[in-house]
C-alpha cells in the first residue's frame, strides 16, 4: 500500500490531481516482492518464471524479468504477442490449446519466440501433430499434470501420461516436458497445509517426469507452481522452474492464507467518498466492481474481507471497515460485526485506499496502473495489455 | 444469443475466424429490447433516459437514441466526455457527485454539454455551490431521493430534502429537479412485487417533488428508473422520464426475476472447449473471470446460474449445464443437479456460448463487441469506451 507521507512534493501533485478510482501502485513494494520469490527460487537451483497475466503491463517487463531471454508465463496468445514485441523470448502459454489459436502461436515461432503451448489429452495432441504437418512447423508442448484435483491435467499414474506424451514425442509437434500448477494450495489455511501442498506439487511432478524417462521420452521442462506454493518449496532438485503470478502485488487472498502481510500489498484501488447513509452507517466511495472487480476469494476464508479492505491515505488500516457492498461505480463502506461507524469521519470528497481480495482480478479492471515509487520519487504510469 | 444458422456465410466466416473469448451480440435481438422499453415508456407519456453504462460503445448510439438530442445517463465522467465527442448533449451523471470531478464537468458544460450531477446531502451542495462561486458557473443538480432503502438519497419525509434543495436553489449552482432508483427491484422475485416496487418508485419521487414544490421549489425533472421497474410502471403521470440500462443486452438476473426470456439476451460470451476432465465430467472452456466477470447476481435468485448458462451454436439451451467455477482464463461447464455430463459430447475446439448472469458486468471486461445483424447481414465491431 501507499503511504502518501513518503511521497515527494510532485509525486503527491501527481497522486492528487488523478481523478478516482485509479490502481495505484507503491513500486518500491512491488520490487521487494519480486526479490523476494527470485532469490529464494533461484538459491534452491530453479528458474523463476513469472506468471504475466496478473501486470500485464509492459513497463512492469523490465522489473519482473533480468533480461529478454528470461522465462514468462502468459494466459492468452495476446500476451505473447505483446512480449513478442518487447523481444521477449521464452514464453509457456498456460492454458489448454485449441487448434484454432495454433495459427497465432505459429506467428509468434516464426517470428522467433519459442512459445510452448499446453494440452493434457490424446485429441489435443493430435491436434497440434496435425497442425503441424499441415503448416509445416513444430510447436513445442507441455503435458499438463494434474497435482491435486483441481482444475485440467493427467495424473502421473494415467496411462494418458505416457500415451499423449509418445503421440507428441514421435509425431510432428515437439514435446518438451510437463507443467503443474497446485490450484488447491489457495485454499490452504495453514503452514502445514500448505508446506504439505507444496511438497506434493514437487512430488507429483517428479514422478510425472520419472515415468516419461522410464518410458524413453525425454522430458526437458519440469514446470511448477502457484504463488502459495512457491513460497514454500522446500527442495527444488529435478524442477526446472518455479511459476507463480500474483506474488508481486498481492493481496488480502494471500494475506488469508499466510502467504504475504498487509503491508505487502503492492496495489491498492484509491476512492474518494461520494456519499453517506448516517442511518445504516454506511459510506459510499466511487470504487464499485468497475475499478476493484467482484471478486469474493476471501468469503471462504476465516476472515472474509467483503469487497476490500479500507486503509487511510498513510496506508493505515482502518480496523473493522471493508467494502460490503459493491454496485457498478459504488462501493458502500461499512463495519463488520455490528459496530457501528460515524459516517462524518469520512468527509465527503476524502479519499480512502481499498485493499483488493484478488490482485488479478482488481489489475485487470484497469487500462493503467498509476506507480509511485518513494525512493526514485518517481511517478509513472503502466499500460494494461488488454484483450486476448 | 445468436443462432449461427441465420448467420450469412459472410457473417459465418466472421463468426469463425474471431479468436475466442469475445462477446457477441445479436443486434436484432438488441434492437427489438431497445424498442420495446422506448415504445412503452413513451406511450406512457415519459421521455426514456438510457444508461449509457451497460453498453458504453459510441456505436450504439444510434440505436440507444433517436438524435443527439436525446437524454441519456453516465455512470462516469469519462461517458459523458465521450457523448460530447460524438454530439451528445443531454445527461445526467448519476454518480453522487465529489469536488473534485466537477473540473471536468465545467469543461462539458462550456462545451455546450448540459450535464446535471447528483447530490444527496448539504454538504455535496455546498461543494457544488462554492465550485459554482469559485469558478464562475452554475453546474445542474438533482437530488437523489431514496426510494428503497437501497443505497443512497434522501427520504421525502427527511427535512434534510428541504434543506438541501434549498441550498442548491437558492446557491451558485442549478438545482433542476430530483432522481430516484429502485435498486431494490433487483430482488424482487414476483410480478406483484415488481409492480409494487414500480408504483412505490413512482410515488415516492411524486411526493419528493410535491414536497419542494409546496416548498416553492422548482422541481422541473422527475426522473425514475431500474429495468425491472421500468417495465412494470402502470401510471407515469408527473414523472418526466425513466432511465434504465441493462434492458438492451437483458441477463439472466433479469430473466430470473421475470423481466426478459432467455431469447431477449443480446450478448453472449462465445467460447471454445479447451479441455476434458471425464473423471468429474467437467469440460473446460477459454471464458473465465476475464471474459465472463465473475459477477453472481443470480447466487441468491431461486434458479442459481452458476457464472452462467451454456448454449450451443443455435442458441439452444443446453439443459442442465452451467459455468460452475472460473478462474481468470479457464471456466468449467458441470451439469447441475448431480446428473452427469460426458465431455466428449464437447469436442476439443467445439465452442460454447455462455449466457451472463449481469450484462453490465460481463460486457464490461470486453474491448471489443462483435455484432451480428441477422437482417441487414452485418457484422460490426463496436469499442467499448473505457475508464473513468
Amino acid at each position: 500500500m501507499l503511504n502518501i507521507r513518503h511521497l515527494s512534493q510532485t509525486q503527491l501533485d501527481s497522486y492528487q490531481n488523478l481523478d478516482t478510482p485509479y490502481l495505484c501502485v507503491n513500486k518500491q513494494t512491488f520490487l521487494r516482492n519480486l526479490k523476494y520469490l527470485r532469490t529464494r527460487t533461484e538459491a534452491m537451483g530453479a528458474r523463476l518464471r513469472p506468471h504475466f497475466k496478473t501486470v500485464r503491463a509492459a513497463e512492469a517487463l523490465q522489473y519482473l524479468l533480468p533480461d529478454k531471454s528470461s522465462p514468462i508465463t502468459v494466459s492468452t496468445v495476446k500476451e505473447a504477442e505483446a512480449l513478442m514485441e518487447a523481444g521477449y523470448t521464452d514464453v509457456i502459454y498456460a492454458v489448454g490449446i485449441s487448434a484454432a489459436k495454433l495459427k497465432r502461436v505459429r506467428d509468434l515461432l516464426l517470428k522467433g519466440q519459442n512459445i510452448r503451448v499446453l494440452a493434457d489429452t490424446p485429441e489435443q495432441a493430435e491436434q497440434v501433430n496435425r497442425f503441424c504437418r499441415e503448416h509445416q512447423c513444430s510447436v513445442p508442448v507441455l503435458l499438463e499434470i494434474d497435482c491435486d484435483g483441481h482444475r485440467g491435467g493427467i495424473r502421473p499414474e494415467d496411462p494418458g501420461l505416457i500415451e499423449t506424451a509418445q503421440l507428441l514425442h514421435t509425431g510432428a509437434a515437439d514435446f518438451q516436458g510437463i507443467l503443474a500448477h497446485a490450484g488447491e494450495s489457495y485454499h490452504c489455511l495453514s503452514p502445514a497445509a500448505l508446506r504439505d501442498a507444496a511438497a506434493n506439487e514437487v512430488s507429483v511432478a517428479l514422478e510425472a517426469a520419472a515415468r516419461l524417462q522410464a518410458a524413453n521420452i525425454p522430458c526437458e521442462m519440469v514446470s511448477i507452481g502457484s504463488t502459495p506454493t512457491a513460497h514454500n518449496y522446500e527442495n527444488l532438485d529435478g524442477i526446472t522452474e518455479v511459476r507463480a503470478g500474483v506474488y508481486g502485488f498481492f493481496d488480502l487472498v494471500m494475506t488469508g492464507i499466510g502467504i504475504c502481510d498487509l503491508n505487502q500489498i503492492a496495489a491498492t484501488v484509491v476512492s474518494t467518498v461520494i456519499g453517506h447513509n448516517h442511518e445504516k452507517g454506511w459510506v459510499f466511495v466511487d470504487a464499485g466492481w468497475m475499478a476493484l472487480s467482484g471478486d469474493r476469494g476471501t468469503a471462504n476464508q476465516p476472515y472474509d474481507c467483503g469487497y476490500g479492505l479500507v486503509t487511510d491515505e498513510t496506508g493505515q488500516l482502518l480496523e473493522g471497515l471493508q467494502v460490503s457492498t459493491v454496485n457498478q461505480e459504488h462501493g458502500i463502506v461499512s463495519m463488520t460485526n455490528g459496530r457501528s461507524l460515524d459516517p462524518d469521519n469520512f468527509p465527503i470528497g476524502s479519499r480512502l485506499h481499498i485493499l483488493p481480495n484478488h490482485a488479478c482480478a482488481t489489475a485487470a479492471m484497469h487500462g493503467q496502473y498509476h506507480v509511485f515509487d518513494t525512493q526514485d520519487e518517481t511517478y509513472e504510469v503502466w499500460n494494461r495489455i488488454q484483450g486476448w
